[in-house]
């Protein structure tokens, strides 16, 4: 029997300064978890915004530096959109899926199916030039990277959660979602659970780090609020060993290609 | 500005009965408040079950009293469904849009694209007999009522959210979903809003009800918990005249038909 807790909590801390390439994420939480007046606990999720990751990782690329390949170019003319964040966007994919004036959805390499490969442009600092933040190059393994040192300086046993906003099929609107997964179940199985009635549930998979993914997009604010890391309590985390990868549906398994 | 809080919380209000048809689910909520030792309060957001407004409103149907059309028939044949079941499926969609061994996706006359027309066969009693509970007839009209008889009876001024669990394109498990709204945005509008250099977010619509779905049912589980009411506090609702249908995008402008 899973135990579900009777009250969750998602606080989102303070003092998070603009991340530069090369910061130490660890440093950053702990510090931000200080000037909140929070201590890590047993059992907390960290939720921290894929920007903040990125920009730490280096994944800021000045356009400046982009040469666009003849197939970005051809590409960028479809969906009206600068060639060389094209060919960023080709870099980091798979497969094309839609393109559509102003709209170019592709399976990234992560295997996300998103936008423009989830690079973005919005609050990233422009000197004049343009800019684009790539995702993560792995974001299991940078979720990974964080819970190991959150334990090795606080002994706190936490789950860490990246998330990006994705649009949908089908619905309009962005909702939280999660790329990087450590220390919790991505995908919680739930086969054999009985119902009320003792019948085995229908619903037998829960996106469950996509649930917290939205639960802490909503205190984080999508605009100029400044507050990448929130704190998640309350939440039962199910087998540690889960990862985002596991909440893809593999392409030849998929409805809708 | 969009001013984002920086705490959520998500409390399962205990002492929630059984909902059986014809119950008025504002007393159920008071009682479950009572038996909580929570007051409404303006702002609060009450998230509920589907299950729970569909029991109320008499959606449970018995498979004995369908009679499967020659259409229902064929189609049960090749999504290997009991064909009573897919007679309802049919009665409540607009469109087929997926048929596999197992699987029928359709297009709900609600504009919800899910797996059987979210007709649930876990937690309803089964006196022998198979039962499906189907999704509310109008469920922003009831979550509308709700909210009216909240502020007839305690002044709060609530939101109301009713969710379901599904799945999604392209990724695995299934995650809350709004299918009624009143008293907040269903999709909170962006656009204009600055980032932290002070563009304009390239992120102009967000999936606010989506997003308190998905986090409430976190606390309400999936299983035998019995924790169909769900009372979230902390959350900016944007405008209170918002509905799930806003976040239905039109299938004439959805790039995966």
């Amino acid at each position: 029997m899973i135990v579900t807790p009777a009250a969750v909590t998602f606080l989102a801390l303070g003092g998070v300064p603009m991340v530069q390439s090369g910061d130490d994420l660890s440093d950053i939480l702990f510090a931000a978890c200080d000037a909140t007046g929070e201590a890590l606990r047993d059992g907390d999720i960290i939720v921290l915004a894929q920007k903040i990751i990125s920009k730490a990782e280096g994944r800021a690329i000045r356009l400046a530096d982009v040469t666009p390949s003849a197939a970005a170019i051809d590409l960028a003319v479809q969906c009206d959109k600068d060639p060389r964040l094209v060919e960023l966007i080709l870099s980091e994919s798979r497969d094309v899926m839609r393109v559509r004036r102003g709209v170019l959805i592709v399976r990234h390499r992560l295997g996300l199916v998103l936008a423009n490969a989830g690079i973005d442009q919005s609050n990233i600092a422009q000197d004049g030039e343009g800019v684009a933040l790539l995702l993560p190059r792995d974001p299991d393994a940078s979720a990974a990277a964080l819970r190991a040192a959150v334990l090795a300086r606080s002994k706190a046993d936490v789950a860490v959660v990246i998330i990006d906003s994705l649009g949908r099929a089908w619905r309009k609107g962005t909702c939280g979602v999660a790329i990087g997964v450590a220390g919790m179940a991505g995908l919680l199985d739930l086969r054999g659970v009985p119902d009320l009635h003792g019948r085995p549930l229908q619903t037998s998979e829960l996106g469950l780090a996509d649930e917290v993914a939205g639960a802490a997009s909503l205190v984080m604010g999508q605009a100029g609020e400044g507050r990448p890391i929130v704190l998640a309590r309350g939440i039962a985390r199910g087998p540690v060993d889960g990862r985002a990868a596991d909440l893809i549906r593999e392409p030849a398994l998929d409805l809708f290609p």
